[in-house]
């Protein structure tokens, strides 16, 4: 039975295998990942992200629970859990490994967890991470939860992944931090206030609510500008939809260490899937998300294949050139592009 | 008199306008750029970085003040400042604005303070930022400090821009944090602790030496895997010296808003500039610089054109088969890259 087969029935060790090849980039891995495509799409796709300190790692954990442990009887969705550890890109490992998540979660095969290094380029990391929930996806996990820690770009991306995008906050960061929840507020579907315990909640929750009527909550992560992605989607000639109600984040307090407020959030979930299915945002997501990944994957390509454009002496002696400050990188530029297309 | 005639003459507007144009990626900003090129090289680039929190902006103030009033009697240095701003991908402006610096640094014409934000994409970013500092180089500032806010890739891009990189710790930041700091450690070149009047200052020191000790300090930043820089190094056959001595990080503790310690931080990063001079690296600093911005440009250039290379029918109806699932995303772009090279 290959790789591919033994994904497809469940094989968890083949599961990780897969993951790491994906998470190296291996041309291996884009092929089974390949032959997995078909079987994806079932999966809903949940984002987390927010500031270092506000204890997102444990809402992970208790949502995942949340979800295994339904209470209107039906049968529980299988969860698989992305988390997308701060590091060095350097040292290239995942610093807190395969952390120990909550005991709650141990011995449930119906939980795959995969810690994972922001590693490399930006692109890489956003086409590593799609990879990755999609092979969840094909394995029959119908939750995937992706973590982020940082702020920057990461979160972007992750964003652009997730149906449902949750910004993690907690009481008393400082105002540094306030600052950049001033940039990640934009792409939250549902606000929580983790640590909900801690004193400062009420300015936190005060802060949130003022900034979400500043806030024009509507299709942000859509707007991309000189990205493949929008020329990719400008070629399949379909445009962002307009929903007819209005979706206002949701703030939602939570001490994800107790559990409390867990259910109101994955209520706050539910409700959100509901509203991007009834307005056709969820189809347009999905074909977003082609094109970003498509988009994503195809500047690698592009770019891994430059050496070959550009003659080998001509590239000596114009670097060198810039470095004796006789012209500037930009110039340098010029000429490498201009010789190219005189070649072809 | 033209833009650049006005900047090389010390003209304030004429180089906010041109920063400003550089900033948004303008091809007159470019060539403006292209023409002080041969007047840059002659200043000390020293980046700032760290966790939010940490009080970076107010150490960066205090540092530009002592730079600006030296006590050995020698002329001060001009001193220029580029603050990159954690704000919004979409919404393009920086959130802290044209910010409320210190009052000391108000009306000295010898200092020139420049927010910028984080738009666009991580090459973009590092391309900007790069030109930025070029500007004002050109225009005689001797000191440039580059302030960066995050966690994620900026800094680095930051530290291989300058010749001195501080990170900047505090006490009594939590968990999240010190796992982020793990990662930032490595580009240190010199380790703060700001706002060391706060309680937890030893247990910081002391994860900080702890850390260090199982650091090795040499020569990470140009460890560049998979970039068009890596290449382009390569194409110089110009590779990172040995540096006969070894330098330690030194540990620095300040309290920025008070000045303390800062008289000390300015010497600690002198020092370094003799090392990194004395060694042989400043030098590889300069070739290794050269070839990054180019590369960083170089692929803006390649992508920038890619929809020149593939054939327009192909590309929608290749995505349309993504959407379907009928073929992987990865597929999608090997079809793509076909198509290219069976073209020309």
């Amino acid at each position: 039975m290959g790789l591919v087969d033994e994904i497809l029935s469940g094989k968890r060790l083949s599961l990780a295998r897969l993951l790491t090849q994906i998470e190296n980039e291996t041309t291996a891995g884009r092929e089974a990942l390949s032959e997995l495509y078909p079987y994806t799409g079932h999966a809903y796709v949940i984002g987390i992200t927010g500031a270092p300190g506000t204890g997102k790692s444990s809402l992970v954990n208790s949502l995942a629970y949340a979800f295994r442990h339904p209470d209107d009887g039906k049968p529980a969705p299988r969860v698989g859990i992305i988390a997308v550890d701060p590091s060095s890109p350097f040292s290239g490992g995942a610093i807190l490994g395969d952390r120990v998540r909550m005991k709650d979660l141990a011995g449930d095969t119906g939980v795959f967890i995969r810690s994972m290094a922001t590693r490399g380029s930006l692109g890489g990391l956003a086409a590593t991470t799609a990879g990755m929930v999609e092979v969840l996806d094909a394995a029959g996990f119908e939750i995937i939860l992706v973590e982020t820690v940082g702020a920057g770009q990461s979160e972007i991306d992750i964003a652009r992944l997730a149906h449902t995008t949750l910004v993690v906050e907690a009481p008393g960061l400082g105002d540094d931090i306030q600052a950049i929840k001033a940039g990640i507020l934009e792409i939250a579907d549902i606000l929580v206030i983790n640590k909900a315990d801690l004193p400062g909640i009420e300015i936190t929750e005060r802060a949130l609510k003022a900034s979400l009527d500043l806030a024009h909550p509507t299709l942000h992560l859509f707007r991309i500008d000189k990205t493949s992605a929008a020329i990719l989607l400008e070629g399949m000639q379909i445009s962002a939809p307009t929903p007819t109600d209005l979706w206002i984040p949701p703030i939602v307090k939570t001490i994800a260490t107790q559990k409390t407020g867990v259910a109101e959030l994955k209520q706050s979930i539910l409700e959100h899937r509901r509203y991007i299915e009834q307005n056709g945002l969820k189809h347009f997501q999905e074909v977003f998300r082609t094109a970003y990944e498509t988009g994503v994957l195809l500047e690698e390509a592009l770019l891994s294949n430059w050496r070959q454009d550009i003659p080998g002496i001509e590239l000596q002696e114009t670097l060198h050139k810039v470095y004796a400050r006789e012209i500037s990188p930009w110039e340098a530029v010029q000429r490498f592009m201009h010789a190219r297309t005189a070649r072809s």
